[in-house]
């Protein structure tokens, strides 16, 4: 290994090892951009200075409260400055950060409660009931309440807990942060998705969320100063750690509490917004935007999308909006985004509109910070690049979790073999890039063949009539599963399950082809994935 | 600290934890931009395939030559193609690089091969003969010579020595590289400059490596498929490190064997430059170039120039020739560059030409990867941010060095009180921006005033016949030291000695003013700085 001969006082000390963590990029924003404009809510404006005064307030007023390094404090709130400021003031009095998801059921979000073992809890005054509820539901005494009431959009206190500004009020705006001496240290709690399941608690470490947003930078293209939307929810992989990286650009962090198509053509508009990240069905609520909802804006919006595979029919709509959108693909065990599809304009420029949406459908290639991502088959060997081999996409790098808490056999099963195993099944084209064609627990096998429920999907969202849609495998004593599929149509749209299944006969093989379905609405999670395993489930009923 | 109360399973692993290296920019450009241009020099091309590729011959043939890991391997190479190759193909082999000065005298040279045992050195035609002679004067055998040819250039293979071509041919394009097991393993051996003094030897670490490429990327605004060209020597802090950034951007290095303003115009007409860094003198070189060498261009040149303090006038001149100057500062102990101008446009885009420049001629703020940099006084307290006070510029971060290779002592010195030492005298303005009054030991005290000779040359610089001057101070009998200036003059210029003191006592109080002034060419380091210690031994001699 490349050490010299003689490394005599060669060693690591305090001037030239430094522990990485994003609380690092405000500590040096607040020196280098004091007063440019940090975070944006209506009325609510912090400069950089400011930003970093309030997250000190918050830090010593938790410690105050007697928070301790290591503690969990957890987080039921939108996307308000609260959360954002909680991103850097949980882990600025040593503690770790556990965002829970706003839209979840009284009974998960006490499991939470209880598993992460969060000893306090920021919670909004629209959510003050859930979090009341899921506490008597304990068996201990669960966390403390501090309520965030937002007065300006309806929701002023209810005087039963300890206000947000009375907690600051115990703080003080100089006092020192705690920083990590070691950068394995953790950093937040993250419960993924439960698309397939009870919620898993991830954990993350300082250097992962560093080195996330030293990578987003690049890969998004963003030079300094990007104004910034919080679409995806904080408490979801921490909104892809992007209000960790704002600092380090001198951006701003423009808060969004509803996400509605109009919200985000006003913010754009207004705020001069130039990036966001967003799940496909945000895309689709803004290319379906009333008329009366969109605004006009003379730049160009740099969109990732990820968290399910978007339409190819939806990207192509919304590029002649004046979005430019890139896919890109993760986890809530990689930090959100660890693949793109980044664009190669020389190959690909001169193509037309339909070609290029379906390159834009790929989930591509790895991010800077990542050192491997690839498709292997059960025995760990990468499978040919013929864009036809399906295999499971493995990755490897620093933006992959510690593991899960207090469940060392699911963290082991996960990283067998020196990877992490995504259970996302996919074909690499021979240029490398990935492309998804399901959850492994999604593929429908039926009579011996895999049907792709993300490509016969992609054939239904091409009918003009359909606004959503979802594929699963039906139980069949010929073939022994088929593909059913749920449909959600656009307003005042109409069509016959008959209909459907004759377009989708004319794309693709009679296999892939539904024997189903079923207009309704689909179930979905707080991050607009569509749960299929409880469409499964009613058919399994039926 | 951040640790949760049961951290079972949740230890580092191959697959969440990689040491940080340059290395995998290239392992990963290979993969994500196969095809685009990575090194361009005249009619030699390589894609970033093709640039891995490369690299792997050098390791392996490296390899096969007996270079072990940890061993040093040395280069006396201008900015050719083969040095841009060894950043990467010698640590690839577990090697560190020892990249050396081509314009130092034959007893540095051997006095490097000496201290840094290096056992096998590339070497350019050009520069065969002081790699001889350097040997020659050595006790023991030196390293193995080999000898790289650039027939383009005008100079062939002499004969003498296994060249470059069959290094490679000893080696194969798919062999696989040695990654550092640890990101603390020693990447590069960097000797100062030697502008005070005996060259030292800095170590690098990939992790410092790793973080100065993240954080320039952002510091330059930085997108995609930037062109950087190759101005400040790659043997000079590995060129700012910027050849390990480019692989990360699928960006094109552009090699440029001699430095000229007709050179660096051509460049940036022919192959597209986006980006170079170059000491203040490359910037004097392109404002004073001849009407023939001037190409038309249309883009704006990002430029960062470090090294010295650029002179008003200087930075003042280029802006209106399409070149975006910001100025940087940093030591080879910091990996190059770790402060910048940033450039505020809310609050100075107004301001009127001259005082924009005298902001230019700031040394500005830390850069993204690092912790702290600020001014102390004696005690290790912060000075007074008053744009007065004087201290010295402290340093804390993770591109600061591993310590001064065989010499314990001198490492323990440098970072004594938990900061590196720069050794450079500043002031702090009230927003905090750096700016450098002089180094410790070129300040000059006069009856007991401190006065900076980098004031006084500044002042000189506006005088229309001074091409280049440097103040140093004179013994005196009444004052201690008097500033005595050394003056090269513009083409065809002419002005006496009573003339430029006149000139400058017209700008400065009368003990700034200096006593005499000689004409003649200074003496300069390599990377264009020039050697004060030289002159005032000149002086104290007389
Ligand atoms: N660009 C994308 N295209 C297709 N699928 C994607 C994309 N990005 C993310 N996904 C899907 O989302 C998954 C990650 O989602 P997340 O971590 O939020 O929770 P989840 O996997 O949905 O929930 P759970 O793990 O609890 O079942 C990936 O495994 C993949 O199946
Ligand atoms: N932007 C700048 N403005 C003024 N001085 C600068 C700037 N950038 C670098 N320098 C000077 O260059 C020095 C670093 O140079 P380098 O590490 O190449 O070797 P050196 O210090 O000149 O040589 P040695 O350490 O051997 O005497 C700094 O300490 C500083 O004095
Ligand atoms: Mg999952
Ligand atoms: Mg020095």
């Amino acid at each position: 290994m490349g050490w010299l001969a003689d490394e005599d006082g060669l060693g690591k000390r305090a001037a030239n090892f430094v522990p990485l963590t994003p609380l690092s990029h405000l500590n040096r924003a607040a020196r280098v951009f004091p007063n440019r404009l940090a975070l944006a809510y209506g009325d609510y404006r912090l400069t950089y200075t400011e930003y970093h005064a309030q997250v000190s307030r918050l830090a010593s007023g938790l410690a105050a409260r007697g928070i301790e390094p290591g503690d969990v404090v957890a987080t039921l709130l939108p996307n308000i400055p609260a959360q954002a400021e909680a991103h850097f003031g949980v882990p600025a009095c040593g503690a770790v950060l556990n965002t829970i998801n706003t839209r979840l059921e009284t009974d998960t979000v006490a499991y939470i409660f209880d598993h992460g073992e969060a000893r306090l809890v920021l919670v909004d005054t629209q959510f003050i009931d859930l979090a009341e509820a899921a506490k008597a539901q304990m068996q201990g005494d669960g966390p403390e309440i501090i309520e965030v009431p937002d007065e300006a959009a309806g929701y002023p206190a209810t005087g039963r807990h300890t206000t947000y500004a009375e907690l600051l009020a115990q703080g003080r705006p100089d006092a020192p942060w705690i920083m990590p001496g070691d950068e394995w240290e953790s950093l937040s709690l993250n419960y993924t998705s439960g698309t397939t399941g009870r919620p898993k608690g991830v954990v993350y470490h300082h250097r992962g969320a560093y080195l996330m947003t030293m990578g987003t930078v690049i890969s998004w293209r963003m030079v300094l100063h990007p104004v910034f939307l919080t679409i995806v929810p904080l408490f979801h992989c921490n909104g892809w750690n992007h209000t960790w990286m704002m600092p380090v650009l001198g951006g701003t962090v423009v808060c969004c509490r509803d996400i509605t198509a109009k919200a985000i053509y006003d913010a754009i508009a207004d705020e001069g917004v130039t990036h966001f990240g967003g799940a496909p069905i945000v895309l689709n609520a803004i290319v379906n935007a009333a008329e009366g909802d969109r605004r006009a804006f003379d730049h160009k919006v740099e969109v990732f999308t990820a968290g399910a595979p978007p339409a190819a029919a939806t990207l192509a709509a919304i590029e002649t909006l004046g979005f430019n959108v890139t896919q890109v693909y993760g986890l809530t065990e990689t930090y959100g985004h660890v693949t793109e599809c980044i664009w190669d304009g020389v190959s690909w420029d001169g193509l037309d509109h339909s070609e290029k949406s379906a390159i834009k459908a790929r989930q591509g290639v790895p991010f800077p910070m990542m050192e491997d991502i690839t498709v292997m088959d059960e025995g760990m060997k990468n499978i040919p690049m013929d864009g036809k081999t399906q295999g499971e996409i493995v990755i490897r790098g620093n933006a992959v979790m510690k593991g899960y808490f207090k469940n060392p056999e699911a963290t082991e099963e996960s990283f067998a073999g020196g990877y992490f195993h995504s259970g996302d099944i996919a074909v690499q084209h021979p240029d490398g890039y990935i492309q998804i064609s399901d959850r492994a627990k999604d593929i429908i096998i039926s009579g011996g063949e895999n049907v792709s429920s993300v490509e016969v999907e992609g054939a239904l969202m091409h009918h003009p009539a359909v606004s959503l849609c979802a594929v699963v495998a039906k139980p069949d004593e010929t073939w022994g599963e088929v593909p059913c599929a749920f449909v959600e149509l656009k307003e005042g749209a109409e069509v016959t399950e008959a209909d459907l299944i004759t377009f989708v006969r004319s794309r693709l093989a009679g296999f892939k082809t539904p024997k189903a379905v079923v207009f309704q609405e689909l179930p979905k999670t707080s991050t607009g994935k569509i749960q299929k395993f409880e469409l499964r489930a009613a058919l399994k009923q039926a």
